[in-house]
């Protein structure tokens, strides 16, 4: 089996993700996510809330997941989020043309219009995928689900494609919360929806998805960040449209640099490039395995004056887009006031004038950062198989073990079990199959510690703790284990700085008891 | 203005929750929720986790909203969840006939089917609420949100009703990663959807909502839990349906009278009665505001062979349903093994054989619990307004202020601020105004402590602590205020055991300094 492979099977088997819908056969583009997968996405929403809420002090909000048709209309959904679509005239199967002419004849057909790529299907006779038949003329479709508020079909609405609107269409409120202050992030977590026509890339291509996302308004006439002295020498790797054009490489520059010598648009867009890579960092992405990749005016979404995306480069699927950061201009709020009729100006006390505001839009996946995360922790080294997540990113903290279950050792750490859980550790009890096994249960999902409860333990009190990645073994008082594991785990405490283990080395995984 | 209106306008005001899509003249059954309702919502989940996740051990999962047709054929909402609706021959106004015969004629129609409702309209010849038009014949809505998957209309789906139903075909699965454990509980929190005719009770009826549902798989002929031990002196408050029927009481007894003297289908069920009395309990709703009412037989939903209503009494809505717990008996999993082929039973080690496993399912709405404690909350007595929220569920924690914005102030309270919010704690910083006014603002949302930065601060690094139930006033050191407040949130450190505030009682809230 390929690595990627492995790693899928580990990570459906353990119950971090498996395709919704299975007993009735699947339906393309849904995931569930079982217990494992919903505990590390939440440790990921909770990095991101940490960075944007806590540390940028923007404001949350949560809005509707439907929207009426008139927001979306106003917002250019309606008549711009489209996906240009073929149909077989013989199996009735429907395919996104870019997505098909590059798989079937490699071919780049961005930016083109529907007469140019039928002329290309015809010229190069691409056929239908599943069943060899000929393909029909080239539709658009929207990629929004549609449904209807109330009884009849009168009040059309769509599932929302981004949070953002539901925070435009507030700007009036979210401003006067926030008592007039710009630049002002305002952010929101939860549900977005693509109805993508016929996704075949797994869990990269979701239907249905949670985002973050970020709307920093600004005033155009100061596009600066108060803290941007912080970041101005952090280094990004930039790929900009024209290099890209001329086939030129991604450049390493700073922060500064990149603002002041105008490769992106304004401060702004230079300090949340700079978080984006902190966020991904802090999740564990390695830094090397990420690039920002200015999107060329034909890849760029119909509000979109300049996008970087944040890309991740992952064995399975290569360069993944795991983040875009926008620059939004005005033209949200403006379409918003037109349409609405609203005021949705902003009076900046300084200018003693009202503006519209101009947006900067970090918008984060969380789904797609959490595949890269686990694809970049999978270690499959010989017979061992590990998932080397950050410890503060392990879905399980700490495993509790008996040696063996009978004299009592079984009862004891139980109860060391559910004074973890107490203490609000994700722990979790194994007591079927060697030790050995279940340290490699535990390894399999990126578990970073394992305590086992001994027959020392009914003696002196002492467990084993066990390091996932060194496999490396010492002891611990029981009384003392919330500290050292929060220690452990946060890094404040070191490993080799705990009492060496009686056995040492030999203490190893590969013994079965029991 | 009325105390309920007076609760509703500051709560919009303050951007706790506001109608949805306003500039676009609203869509009823839609609410937005701003910052302070965010963070009051995640408490409120955090703490149903606390009980689900973390002390019953029960496992998380996270399934999609969009749902194709199969499931929910098999579930029998697309058959049974349904609504009789009249609509105006004049307006085309659309109504649930329930509520406008309750509304318009306080007739109570549940149960009653189409014919027998249509000859009541016109018997008693009600008119359209809106227009006084004439109504048409009674009609049957189904009250999910309807779409499509991909391109066309072939491929039908439906916005979940419940999370339930991405547990129970996952059976299998949960089973399996669980290691055959009995009772089994399975939670989701996330979103659900009803496509609600009309509603009219604002936040109350909503028409997407945040639900927290737990599935608690058993074996029929053991429906125990491990720990009813533990509950079974905890006395609740039930109203039998033969009760309401009869016009009789509710009656208070004990969760294990109510088991034993079959007043409750089993154990199991008298169980999450107690659980759902405690989440209620501490998230800050009194006792003696709730009661269990159990579902005539017309009212249960179609699954449904025994249900009980966990109510809240509020002043504006009366009581209010905020959970079900129902007994669902094997009726989901035996339709999904029908309906999809596979096999969905469960192998009893105990029993040695396979068993279709029963369901109790505690079942929360999250939206409904959040208006009755912020109504519970609400005190207005003569000159002050607060919210008597509990110490832990306060949306902001602790308010920092400077006595005055001069002489360097300023500068250390958003220096003790910014410390603070890295130490994790909800907290916000406010100059505007006198102090008078920062803790009438402070006190509106019920931030439980305000922390003022004075002249004395500078000399000794003290400052003062005002807790808003008493608006008492202590001083602390700023470098033991991370715990100190901490102490105090969790309970754990008195007010009265911190050193005496200089100025004593005459430091209280009212001067207007600055």
């Amino acid at each position: 089996m390929k690595e990627t492979e492995e790693l899928m099977d580990l990570l459906v088997r353990r119950g971090f993700l498996w395709p919704a819908f299975e007993i009735y056969g699947g339906v393309a583009g849904f995931y569930d996510y079982g217990p494992l997968g919903v505990a590390l996405k939440q440790k990921i929403i909770e990095q991101w809330r940490r960075i944007y809420v806590l540390e940028e002090g923007a404001i949350e909000i949560d809005s509707p997941t439907v929207t009426p048709e008139e927001v979306l209309r106003a917002s250019g959904h309606v008549e711009h989020f489209l996906d240009l679509m073929v149909e077989c005239r013989k199996c009735g199967g429907a395919f996104k043309v870019t997505d098909l002419l590059m798989e079937v004849a490699g071919v780049n057909v961005e930016g083109k219009d529907r007469r140019e790529i039928s002329e290309i299907i015809r010229k190069i006779n691409v056929r239908c995928p599943d069943c060899g038949g000929e393909l029909g003329e080239v539709t658009e479709f929207n990629t929004m689900f549609r449904t209807a508020i109330g009884p009849g079909s009168r009040r059309v609405a769509y599932l929302r494609p981004e949070t953002a609107q539901g925070i435009f269409i507030n700007f009036r409120r979210l401003f006067r919360l926030a008592r007039g202050r710009l630049p002002l992030p305002v952010v929101q977590i939860g549900r977005g929806y693509r109805n993508e026509i016929s996704p075949r890339q797994g869990v990269m291509r979701l239907r249905e998805f949670t985002m973050a996302e970020a709307e920093v308004f600004f005033d155009p006439a100061d596009p600066r960040h108060p803290r941007f002295q912080e970041v101005r020498g952090e280094r990004l790797r930039l790929w900009t449209a024209s290099s890209q054009q001329e086939g030129g490489p991604a450049i390493e520059i700073t922060a500064g640099e990149a603002a002041e010598r105008g490769i992106v648009c304004n401060q702004l867009m230079a300090y949340y490039l700079v978080l984006t890579k902190r966020f991904l960092s802090r999740i564990g992405i390695p830094q090397e395995a990420v690039r920002f990749r200015e999107q060329t005016p034909a890849q760029r979404a119909h509000y979109s004056a300049e996008t970087w995306d944040a890309e991740v480069l992952t064995k399975r699927f290569g360069w993944v887009e795991v983040a875009g950061i926008a620059y939004r201009t005005d033209y949200d709020l403006s379409r918003h006031m037109k349409h609405s009729g609203e005021n949705l100006t902003a009076f900046v006390e300084d200018r003693k004038e009202s503006i519209v505001c101009h947006v900067i839009e970090p918008s984060y996946g969380i789904d797609r950062p959490l595949y890269c995360l686990l694809e970049h922790s999978y270690v499959s080294d010989g017979g061992r198989r590990y998932l080397r997540l950050p410890r503060e990113m392990a879905p399980v903290e700490v495993a509790v073990f008996p040696l063996v279950r009978r004299d009592g050792l079984a009862e004891k750490a139980r109860e060391i079990w559910a004074m973890l859980r107490g203490r609000g550790f994700l722990a979790e009890y194994d007591e079927s199959g060697s030790i050995g096994r279940r340290y490699a249960r535990a390894d399999e999902i990126g578990t970073p510690y394992c305590v086992t409860v001994d027959y020392r333990t009914l003696e002196d009190g002492t467990v084993t703790i066990r390091e996932r990645d060194s496999t490396a073994q010492r002891r611990a008082e029981v009384s003392s284990l919330p500290e050292v594991l929060r220690g452990l785990i946060s890094g404040s405490i070191s490993f080799s700085s705990l009492s060496e283990h009686e056995g040492g080395e030999e203490r190893k995984d590969e013994e079965g008891e029991q």
